[in-house]
């Protein structure tokens, strides 16, 4: 193998592309002055915050006024669910079992404050029914927080029919969409929901960098007090690299979105078609209403845990679940949502893929997991059992 | 001139230096996964933050253990406000009105939310009498918080002192010591408080990281919620380059700081000097306890911010006021706390020094603000009254 190793955990994180590097590297030893300092040197940061805010607002279907800068998705989700409970003095919301821990974590801190969580019914195809919603909702909801697309099986939910029953009850949407942008053409005036989360590191952004877009005539409450920044919405000296970094890579990532798009879905196909040859594995989640690069797969009678380690032996990183809940014992949360039992859920294994990905890597990744897959079932007491 | 500018306003943000962007550059592109994944790549992640978290504890007199990262001074102080409000049950905090914007902020938030804010008295010399806290101190206090030194006047609060009468009551203490750390010695252990915030742009270090310091112990509720970061008290994928890269600072910091802080107070004092030579001029603050880069002063007559815009013609880079407060109209919080009068506050400007600074740029912004304060003198109503 001529590379160091296949990165094939993209969800997690992403490699910071050469053209983000190249917009954050001005800001900080040559441009890096405080924007709200009163002189030139800062008066260069405010302008080149204000084009990213533009640029990131036209690229998403946005008005630049839309956009607050966060430092990463999960204070962007944190800041759109508990902002929202506060605005409408209102102590119901409406979630499912499939969101990120950032929503799903802040939802149990809020029932600890008092608030009721309804969570949605979740199909094994892991696309909620947008009709669930209707039968759930009422003027008692704060707020309904349904994520764009699924970080550990990569489903898209169907976002737009939800906000147009959230705003016949005249009730705030908020979507998770770190896993969406830049891998699915993501239009926040179309998809009419009211606020919307997103990241930089899914993006080639780096780690620390994120956004919530805020639908204009929503007042919503800062979550962090302090100074002026952000329109005194989001206090705290702007991170002006990251935020070019940002702005790079939202452009670079909608810009020829499809094209990459079938690029990295012609990956994916040939890798799930080349995994379920094994014998008793499925394909977690919708196969066609999924993000491009995600292939969560069940190996029966295996730890997708162990399987992720012998994978990394061979010098491919990918994941057992997503990277925020690795260390849980617990099979992913995800999955036992879409109904799956113990023994599949934790046989699952999730390869999510770039455009920095060749037809060698999936087929050199295909390739290593059938040969570990039989080791481990060899040694594997249930796949034993279920072979009797 | 050789320089392009000169850069005087190192309190509210300073230059990334190149050892800073030497620790930080390996993390963007070579080794980028994020620290939650399972593979070696990640190890090697896990291990920098592991390194950083214990050398900046070290540096500091915390334990490793106590040091928890976040995007931003401002987040540590609004964390540790408001979750030692929700840990306590209290509804009483006491601070000053020399406090920073990140915590008067959020105690008008949570005044608004049932809280009372108690202020203790501002001397002249903006130095607080730990006497007046133990005055005001008593076991419906939910937390103190006392700044450890001024971002406008550089004053130095006795924090230690203030941490014994906390103790005494069983109350909790934090102190915003961003401007501090690196500045003057910081040890956690010996001033005896129970949570620290620190900010890396202060010290060379990129914006958009910090740090919150919680003595051992103390169960401080998460602020921001989701994945099992930070030992699940700060969710949000860890910004492993600007982690490294606050390590780097703090280490750069704390190394030689007696040496360093003597130049940069040598420096201060002939610009005090220089500046006090100029009529009907004054120092804002106590001039002993007190940062040692921190020149603010007042000059009668003139308003600071149309002196600061004209020195920005001269590539002198200072400021008016505080960075997070520009844009206000009113005169400084800070100095108004102190007693004085609008005329004498709409004067101040703010000048911080670094070890970049030299004899030639003091001589220089020395020169420049006599001339200026003249010609704006010439001009002002206010002055040609008062010389009448």
């Amino acid at each position: 193998m001529d590379k160091q190793y296949i990165y094939a955990d993209n969800a997690a994180t992403t490699r910071v592309s050469d053209s983000v590097m190249n917009a954050m590297m001005p800001w900080f030893q040559e441009n890096f002055a405080n924007p709200s300092g009163l002189y030139s040197l800062a008066t260069a940061s405010v302008k080149a915050i204000r084009q990213a805010r533009a640029d990131i607002a036209k690229c998403l279907g946005a008005e630049p006024g839309e956009v607050f800068f966060t430092s990463c998705g999960t204070e962007a989700d944190n800041w759109a669910i508990k902002s929202a409970v506060e605005l409408t003095g209102r102590k119901r919301i409406i979630t499912s079992k499939l969101e990120h821990h950032a929503v799903l974590k802040t939802c149990e801190y809020l029932k600890a404050k008092g608030c009721e969580i309804t969570y949605l019914p979740c199909p094994e195809n892991g696309i909620i029914e947008p009709e669930d919603l209707r039968k759930a909702i009422g003027n008692d909801v704060a707020v309904v927080s349904i994520m764009l697309a699924n970080n550990e099986i990569g489903t898209i939910q169907r976002v737009s029919e939800m906000a147009e029953i959230c705003h016949e009850y005249g009730v705030l949407i908020h979507t998770d969409a770190v896993q969406a942008v830049g891998n699915i053409p993501v239009d926040f005036k179309a998809l009419g929901v009211d606020m919307l989360s997103l990241s930089g590191h899914k993006i080639h952004a780096p780690k620390g960098v994120g956004a919530l877009i805020v639908r204009n005539g929503i007042n919503l409450p800062s979550f962090i007090h302090g100074g002026k920044q952000e329109v005194g919405k989001r206090a705290g000296t702007e991170n002006v690299p990251y935020i070019m970094g940002l702005r790079q890579a939202i452009l670079d990532a909608t810009t020829d979105i499809q094209k990459r798009s079938e690029y990295v879905l012609s990956l994916r196909e040939r890798l799930v078609d080349g995994l379920l040859k094994i014998e008793k594995t499925r394909l977690n989640g919708d196969r066609n209403s999924r993000l491009p690069g995600n292939a969560n797969i069940s190996f029966y009678g295996i730890e997708g845990e162990s399987l992720a380690l012998l994978l990394d032996m061979k010098s491919i990183c990918v994941s057992s679940g997503s990277a925020c809940t690795t260390g849980d014992t617990e099979p992913s949360h995800v999955l036992k949502a879409i109904g799956m039992t113990d023994e599949w859920a934790k046989g699952a294994l999730r390869i999510t893929l770039s455009e920095d990905n060749t037809i060698e890597d999936v087929d050199y990744i295909v390739e290593m997991i059938a040969e570990i897959v039989e080791k481990l079932r060899a040694s594997s007491t249930l796949w034993k059992k279920t072979a009797l």
